[in-house]
């Protein structure tokens, strides 16, 4: 059987060399700038970034002439796909994401901005200018409680990374069920249990009608004083809002922001004025095409062997 | 028998009140606020930060009265006894170091400031004053090689740090035996056959005759055009005339300095400004109290025992 590979991302070419290095069998590759009916009629298979396919994928209206998709599986180069989870999109295909591979990069995120933080550098940074030699006393990583929404793939790196340094992690979802490497697991409705505990509150939660604003003013005012917050899932788990409120209450506590309901956080926003905050432009795990590529072959062998793939979403949670 | 401590630390009420919560057996406690004459002739043990103990310890003279000292093991609050290995000072009594705490805190500070730089924290906190939404491309750690002069106890655990975040560790010492969790170990003879290879430096060198300018004009020259240079052992390993060139020469690389042969580093200084180096007051492993007063008490424990004590410095390597 041959398949025809349809590339919706913003590296279409990077994508195409990549794929020929690897001489999948019995595989033609088209991309976007080709005839737009030509790549819908022929591609069985898609690897798109979800926004991009998102348009492609909208349900035939009544009047509409038959619509010809032939699209079986869908490869989302990105671990995100609430962009494809739309109840006016269709749903008639399998869909697989990325996992595995952003534990890692976010990791190096969480640990950047948390060490760079919790060691001073914006005060030593200042007093290199000033050629001033004094030291500041500081709190280790050891011994503080790290609160971890999610206990996926990725959350499960950075708890690792977390008991590196010493750090005890507790981990909520919706099963609660105890899993390595977390000191301790709890349902996710116990969330107002542990806030006042956490030291460090990291959200990777995925974009689903249940984590939008789960943390808002009634959850973050439980916060410790000098608590850290990440959001490195998505936007809407924070109401933005609230969390401004929070901070301008309590100037000790940071919140480190990756991600936000609107993207780019539009220039106007107070947000990015707000000194303890930190903004940064949803890089805390960006796709690298080399990875996401290896992801595809390992799923294309399955699939030319109809064999089940793997990293499949479930199109009911969302994740 | 009874024992009497003397303390010689900037901290010696808050030590005082720690050791009072242990309740040693058999211990009367001095400090360097009592009649310095007394404490010389009773105080058979010493805590003491080196350079606050090294005015006690010089040799006597010939033309001078008989020397009444009564130490028999001094106990440094520091890891770093370079103060205490002068010719001019005596050597006739048991030292012991810190060791085994430093590790962790090192860690923290190497990776705070090596994550801070590949995931180029001063752009976007520049962007972030422009309210400018712009990602830009990393590299991540995972696959980076990072050298590390030195294999005791510190550079064990920032290897075992680079590991968990996807690095190749080379250990450099002067045996060049294998030891986990270097991915491999050399003689420090060879360091300029693995400086081209590094895209990070860590020297945790001691003070010794042997590590005085190891880092030079020629060794520094064989180092990648990228790479990040941290010092954090001692100051004597860098010289500073030579690395400040290197780095007008090379913009791209960095040098994370904790340390130096001066400290405080004078304000006249012209590497304050150089603006690829990060200058920090000694920070990156202070010894606090509590860990310190712990490993006093498993060695008093030992002493009133008479069993040979734990982290005994070898007078003749001088670490």
């Amino acid at each position: 059987m041959t398949n025809t590979l349809l590339l919706l991302t913003q590296h279409n070419q990077q994508y195409r060399e990549l794929l020929a290095q690897k001489q999948l069998p019995n595989l033609t590759i088209l991309d976007d700038s080709d005839d737009r009916q030509q790549c819908e009629q022929q591609a069985n298979i898609w690897l798109a970034e979800p926004h991009l396919a998102a348009p492609y994928l909208t349900l035939p209206t009544a009047s509409a002439a038959t619509n010809k998709l032939t699209l079986k599986w869908l490869q989302s180069t990105f671990a995100g796909v609430d962009a494809l989870m739309s109840p006016q999109l269709r749903q008639d295909f399998t869909l697989t994401n990325i996992r595995g591979v952003f534990g890692p990069l976010m990791s190096e995120y969480v640990f950047g901005y948390l060490l760079s933080h919790y060691r001073h550098h914006s005060q030593y940074q200042l007093q290199q200018t000033q050629q001033l030699w004094q030291p500041k006393s500081f709190c280790s990583l050891q011994g503080l409680n790290m609160l971890i929404l999610g206990t996926g793939s990725i959350a499960q790196h950075i708890a690792s990374t977390a008991r590196h340094f010493g750090m005890t992690v507790t981990g909520l979802n919706r099963r609660g069920s105890v899993v390595e490497p977390f000191n301790q697991l709890d349902n996710i409705d116990n969330m107002a249990t542990h806030l006042p505990a956490a030291d460090v509150v990291v959200s990777v939660l995925p974009n689903t009608v249940q984590t939008t604003h789960l943390l808002n003013s009634t959850t973050l005012a439980l916060l410790k004083p000098t608590a850290m917050l990440f959001n490195i899932g998505r936007g809407n788990a924070i109401e933005l809002d609230a969390l401004q409120h929070e901070l301008t209450q309590f100037p000790q506590r940071h919140a480190i922001l990756d991600v936000f309901e609107q993207e780019p956080l539009p220039p106007q926003h107070p947000l990015w004025h707000c000194p303890n905050v930190t903004i940064t432009p949803h890089i805390s795990a960006p796709s690298f095409p080399t990875q996401v590529v290896d992801i595809f072959c390992q799923n294309y062998a399955l699939w030319h062997q109809s064999e089940p793939l793997q990293y499949v979403v479930d199109p009911v949670q969302g994740y």
